[in-house]
């Protein structure tokens, strides 16, 4: 099973919407004989690559996969059926299907047909694998990670707004990884304004495993803009890759700007409903490079997944920009709880990844 | 050599001024027949506890020793006259004396002697163990650690000034250890103002190894006050313990609270004359647990030796107060660099450790 799941990890930048999956199949000397991953949606899924690599010898051995087969027509037919239809005779699961609707479907399918099941053996690494497509079947929202480059002292630019570059190149580098592997980059009108990015993973820089580089996958970008009012001059809006921009108003799209009406909360755009028309999109993964005001509206609505900081060894001092906007707290039980998950030094910086799992407020809109 | 190095750490909190300095004696069979480390000003050094313990079987032994002895009367005779007595055939140095004006006196004596000397040959580990009694021999001045305990986005208090705790018991406990250690904890009136802390080492946390708890060693406290203008009533300067105030007056002490007339920088005290004061006091390490106001003018005076930061996963957000007050840049190149030295988890909190090697600009006043 940990070979599989090493599979799957094949898949990290190509399958969404579909989840990462790996699969070997190994015959009763335990040797294996068959291998496949997932890799594009509408194409094979991991089971039927491993299963044509083993061919006849499937009969009687034992697929492991990591994530419960599929029981349904989709764009391809059940793995389920062409497991029962290669007769092998034990089926290792490392997670069940974490739709509610259909968990347990393709496990009873396997079942009904005589076929030993074993499932939940590698769970949290399953489920590692694909944060944004299980938060998606859970809730109907992407998982939502937002990166901050700061320094010690939690700034992320100067007084005069002079920001590049805080952190060094390795911690940029890391950061092309998550665009890669990410459906969507988040940001909003206040950071286009001032540092017109595009937000598209580098060529040069995206020399990662498993990377398609041939035809690199670009995420969409989508910009939180409540008034609707950026002019095509900025990159975003005129380099042929698609752009959503998230207003209140009810606007058409254009060229490659294509426009997400929100409902409105105080006249901007209510980020919870955002997110549900992300999940929507089928988007897994959004990574979010913004200003201290949506990120910290983010975290105020119970929206933000990870908060992953590269922070830079430097003090820029009281005077510079605070990295999150959040109300006047007035008590320290009412500050963002974080726990950390990683730390570690990349570069002259240090990476530290924290989760937030609880909901601070009711959603508030920005 | 390694073994003279751990016992050295046995006098951590007790040596000052002097430096620690551990002694192994091994016989020709490689056998340690003698071992010694300073523990108190005034009482006998390393090398003469181990030559006591290896009474005459010295006679033709190698002593390990992990400073130069010394070769002058001060409290106690010479050790390198103690060595030459007790006719040891050869001594290892792990350091020469960093004191310019002595340095090689100790091993020039024992070389006209007869004996073999070795130095030089651990330098970075013994340095390890007497930073400022190293810094105070080379500048006069006391080897500085700024602490701050903050949230990850840098703050220490809320608007409010709440800050009680940001960060966990366990960090707590490591300050202790720190201020065990230093001669002297030094902070601002706006600390005493704000917090009334004692800055003494509480007594239930202070469960360290080598630490002198029957009569537990308090260092002193030292507060920057240009206008002289704190009330009695604070604790630190009714409670028994010592405690300095710096200011531009020229006061006479009174009770436990001692005066400190600083020369005047645009009408403030001139921070690096008070650190010459101090070092002319005989302070080694000194520990500062201030406000961003005064953390911020030792940094900008290149008064900081490390910053220790005691990092909770919590973000306060931006109206909380910012842990280091610095002039308003206006380029990244004029933020304070730091070097990373250290880092590890201390309960949920991350402790940081940072050098700060290069003055950042001529001193300022405060």
């Amino acid at each position: 099973m940990a070979k599989a799941i090493r599979l799957a990890q094949k898949g990290q930048f190509t399958t969404s919407p579909n989840p990462r999956v790996g699969c070997v199949i190994v015959n009763n000397n335990n040797e294996s004989i068959g291998q496949g991953v997932h890799i594009q949606a509408g194409t094979p899924h991991a089971e039927i690559h491993a299963l044509r690599e083993a061919g006849k010898s499937a009969k009687g051995a034992t697929a492991y996969v990591t994530l419960e087969p599929c029981s349904h027509y989709g764009r391809t037919p059940p793995c389920a059926e062409a497991l029962i239809k290669a007769q092998v005779s034990r089926v290792v699961i490392a997670m069940t299907d974490p739709n509610p609707n259909v968990s347990g479907n393709g496990i009873r399918m396997l079942q009904d047909a005589g076929i030993e099941v074993s499932s939940d053996i590698m769970s949290a690494e399953s489920a590692a694998l694909n944060p944004g497509f299980i938060k998606r079947m859970l809730t109907g929202k992407p998982y939502v990670r937002v990166k901050l480059g700061i320094s010690v002292d939690g700034k992320i630019a100067l007084q005069n707004g002079n920001s590049q570059w805080i952190t060094g190149s390795e911690a940029r580098r890391d950061v092309q990884h998550y665009r890669a592997q990410s459906c969507a980059v988040l940001t909003g009108s206040g950071t286009v304004k001032a540092d017109n990015p595009s937000l598209l993973v580098r060529a040069g820089e995206a020399k990662f495993a498993h990377y398609p580089l041939e035809a690199i996958r670009q995420p969409v970008r989508v910009i939180v803009n409540s008034a609707d009012d950026l002019s095509r001059d900025y990159t975003c809006m005129n380099d042929g890759h698609p752009t959503f921009v998230a207003s209140t108003q009810h606007n058409a799209d254009t060229d490659n700007r294509q426009h997400l009406t929100v409902d409105a909360m105080n006249g901007k755009v209510d980020i919870s409903k955002l997110m549900l028309q992300l999940g929507d999109m089928q988007f897994n993964e959004v990574w979010v490079e913004a200003g201290p005001g949506l990120a910290g509206a983010l975290m105020m609505a119970g929206e933000v997944d990870e908060l992953i900081c590269y922070q830079a060894p430097k003090l820029l001092g009281d005077k510079g920009v605070s990295m999150v906007s959040l109300p006047t707290f007035t008590e320290l039980n009412q500050a963002i709880e974080l726990s950390l998950i990683e730390s570690r030094q990349i570069g002259n910086d240090i990476k530290l990844r924290y989760s937030l799992n609880t909901p601070q407020q009711p959603s508030i809109a920005l």
